[in-house]
């Protein structure tokens, strides 16, 4: 009896002791549920670009909003041009050692790496999941970067037809595989790009200029200063954007995982590469369609040329690991997470991760 | 003695009945830190538009990536037109009892209510951390929307000078109050936008369309059919927007903040609000600027159409508040937390928070 009237009057200081710890950081219960998404911060920010002057333009008058008041419309004056836009979320339990930035391909945006046409998560969730200060971008000219007029940007733009990407991305089963009924249309062997959710990946893509290279560098180059430290996650044209910007920022760039890189770097300039660790992936088909055997080839040259430097550069074709039927949209194929596996291990074995 | 070894032989069956305390929801203390953002979920999706076909054009060869192979370029087929672009966050604490959408102005994206141009929190995160599902949205041909070709849209579209929203949104005071110079920039009084950080501002404007109403609205109604019952907090020009929108949608529009909105509803048609709570909220020194008297003036008449049909509307001035200083850009202002604070107890008030 005296025993228990003691263990009841230990017990109100035992608790005492214990609820501090719900306060402190938990390993393994940094939430409410398990599966929360928990950031110390997200936000987003503008970066880069010029400002340009326009003259010799007629002052009108404009209703802006219908059925609102008439306002003098002065089109001259400076313009603010050739920025982009940069969204940002930062895990609290965060592994990686450096910041992910993602830079999505052409004729898209970050949109690239978020929600799956079909709904699922992609590689933005993933890799915050996983631990990653991420940041997913719209290069210059593209979504939240906005584009200038044609005083500043004489150059064509250019706007994807539902028969395009199908035929260039390796969903369909290149030219001629597109049609506008569904059971016409000609796949690509066990592709695992969400076809039924086709429809949603074009409300993704966005008009884009042809001759805005070095304006889009230019930002690029920017974002790097103001965030690196970093690693680059980057797919299609955003690849050719990322070595190229990698050539005069390697001590601030310190990896790149160039997903399916649409065009590389100067193999000329591969030197500045030696210290950047790279890992290049190609998805399936890809002998199956000209344009990517290009490509292909194209990216390995310059991998050669890396290496020769003195550099490192890891080739991972997914078939090869047996991953399967990956189209050009590697992060929103139906295996995408373990795509996603097969990267944050390449960043593990390279020290990128904390384990 | 036998009372402390009595003791000591309780402690580990009191920590196994403490231990599952910490994977159960704790109120107060959501996450490892007090001021992190805990979200069960986020994510984006397009919605709305319409395919358009286009032929006749010219089918010819492009090289599209510097350095790239050269491909077919055939324009001619279905595009993907008039769709808008929607990011979600939802917080694990969730306190609102609808979702908020959060409506942007003209020239502008869903950036709007995101991080402020001088690096402070926006009313994305701050009604995230009230424990509302935020949807922020790009409306249709603006940022991750896209937009579409001249062929489909042969309207005028409208790029804005530093000097523009300086003048019309309250920064500056009215016509003629920019200049390049900062020293030589005239000032509302007391003005709360962050003026040093005005570039910042003006990399976030994105071109606009003049005669594209039809198609914002019918996104923004497919966007409605698709996330709602749920409250509008619009800005701007998206206050004509949401209450055009309204008039169609009144049973699953279930309140409207509208932010200086810039046109308002149709008054013939206002009955249609009469069950759907409105405030509606004006800043500081629209006496000193001729077109925000006239639209509020507009809003103000569209409030007495309104209420003459049954409904409620609540005009907020946020001076006779004394919250002054305000400009049309008021969720970036300095004091954009204070009249986030106004909203919520608005939105609280009208039973769309729980305590």
């Amino acid at each position: 009896m005296r025993a228990l009237v003691a263990t009841l009057a230990v017990l109100p200081a035992i608790l005492v002791l214990a609820i501090p710890i719900l306060a402190i950081p938990v390993v393994g219960v940094p939430a409410a549920h398990a599966d929360d998404i928990v950031l110390r911060d997200m936000g987003s920010f503008h970066v880069g670009g010029r400002v340009v002057e326009v003259h010799g333009k007629q002052v009108r008058e404009m209703v802006r909003v219908t059925g609102g008041p008439s306002a003098k419309f002065d089109p001259n004056g400076q313009y603010q041009v050739e920025q982009m836009y940069v969204q940002y979320f930062l895990p609290r339990d965060r592994k990686g050692t450096l910041p992910l930035l993602m830079w999505h391909g052409g004729g898209l945006t970050g949109v690239t790496w978020e929600t799956t046409p079909d709904g699922r998560e992609g590689w933005l969730n993933m890799f915050v999941r996983k631990g990653f200060d991420v940041y997913v971008s719209d290069a210059v000219e593209r979504g939240r970067a906005g584009f200038a007029s044609d005083d500043v940007w004489p150059g064509e733009r250019i706007f994807l037809t539902y028969a395009d990407p199908f035929e260039r991305f390796r969903i369909g089963a290149g030219a001629g595989s597109w049609d506008p009924d569904p059971g016409k249309r000609k796949l690509m062997p066990g592709v695992q790009f969400p076809v039924d959710a086709y429809a949603n990946f074009m409300k993704q893509t966005v008009p884009r200029w042809l001759d805005t290279d070095d304006a889009v560098i230019a930002a690029y180059t920017a974002l790097v200063d103001r965030v690196c430290p970093c690693v680059l996650l980057t797919h299609s044209q955003g690849g050719s954007f990322g070595f190229r910007v990698a050539q005069t920022r390697a001590d601030k760039i310190k990896a790149i995982v160039a997903v399916e890189s649409a065009g590389a770097g100067d193999p000329a300039r591969a030197e500045a590469l030696k210290d950047v660790p790279v890992l290049m992936m190609f998805g399936d088909n890809v002998d199956l369609h000209p344009r990517w055997v290009a490509y292909r080839k194209l990216d390995l040259d310059y991998a050669s040329a890396v290496r020769a430097a003195g550099g490192s550069v890891d080739v991972v074709e997914l078939p090869a690991l047996g991953i399967r039927g990956n189209s050009h949209m590697v992060m929103m194929d139906k295996n995408n997470d373990a795509v996603a596996d097969v990267i944050a291990r390449w960043l593990a074995d390279k020290g990128f991760m904390s384990p």
